[in-house]
């Protein structure tokens, strides 16, 4: 049986359309804005507050007045989706094999023992902004800064909620740059990868 | 025509095995020893010395006053065993195809404007102790203490001469794990991979 694929990414790197593309070419599930949805449901806050809190910190306070872990630890509404968030993503994987991005699911699942591919996505600074400024997302002006701001965030989070370095090697049994292999390339390798164990 | 491929690897990660499967698959140069060989040749120190001296820094007071490109900078064996080395690389890659392992080859042929494939083959500690005490190398009691040193002095090197981050993912097309992948599968991926570019 195939490993739970979770695919970590860059922000504009496409690790998402990758994901999705390995989820087709496997026909297993893909949980992304499922994701969201349910803890969306079961929360009461929106998709779009689940979508921003769920992924990003931007409160570096957080972060250095200590962890996730730490004892002085107060509940804040990110907190609380990351608990809800975590529960979702355990009953997405216990389901069976499927593909998820992002939300720390290496960790969550590395935690409850569950078998997981481990990939990371990333890409030079050229084809992010090229793929981040073709999907007409809400861009500002400077869009490195844009790209640098977000995958800040991501960072943050990630720590915060794992207490690891997120994109360090270490943590991921794959680690594609999608802009030197494009998308399907990457997908080809994952798709490879869980076949061949 | 196939890229020169570099391969960077943790210590014990097999990389240099991986390097060697991946030449014989393509049918082109595998160089790791015809260079040490060559420099050694060239300097008057002996292989042993330079092996040591050509991808290990273990004086860390050199990265404290500064760097390869400081202004301050003072020759010594290893800055002279660099330079040396960087020319051998050098005519290695322009020869045409072929596999080299460590020695900052990537961030010279970069500088050379030679394209490259870019790989880092790291693997869990299990996987590289067994590795490591099966060759018989000359190791001490403490193993991981021991891994853990030789990395260090690779990355210390590593970023005196280059000013990047050993490992980092920014530098690499592809950094896999080969304690999970297994040598001959990353060897297939890096194969796939210059065939299909």
């Amino acid at each position: 049986m195939y490993p739970v694929i979770v695919i970590s990414r860059e922000y504009g790197s496409g690790g998402r359309d990758v994901g999705q593309k390995v989820a087709e070419m496997l026909d297993i599930p893909f949980y992304d804005g499922t994701i969201i949805q349910a803890v969306a449901d079961e929360s009461g806050y929106t998709p779009e507050y689940i979508k921003d809190k769920a992924e990003y910190t931007t409160g570096v306070n957080q972060w250095f007045t200590g962890s996730f872990f730490s004892s002085s630890y107060i509940s804040n509404p990110q907190d609380q989706i990351f608990e809800l968030q975590s529960r979702v993503v355990l009953e997405c994987a216990r389901k069976g094999p499927c593909v998820i991005v992002g939300r720390c699911a290496d960790y969550i699942l590395e935690k409850a023992e569950i078998e997981t591919l481990n990939v990371f996505i990333h890409a030079d600074i050229q084809s992010r902004k090229e793929r981040v400024l073709s999907r007409n997302d809400d861009v500002p002006e400077h869009v490195e800064k844009y790209l640098e701001r977000r995958d800040k965030g991501r960072k943050a989070y990630y720590r915060y909620y794992t207490d690891r370095k997120w994109g360090d090697y270490h943590n991921y049994h794959l680690n594609l740059d999608s802009g030197y292999l494009g998308i399907d390339y990457c997908a080809q390798i994952i798709v490879d990868t869980v076949k061949m164990k």
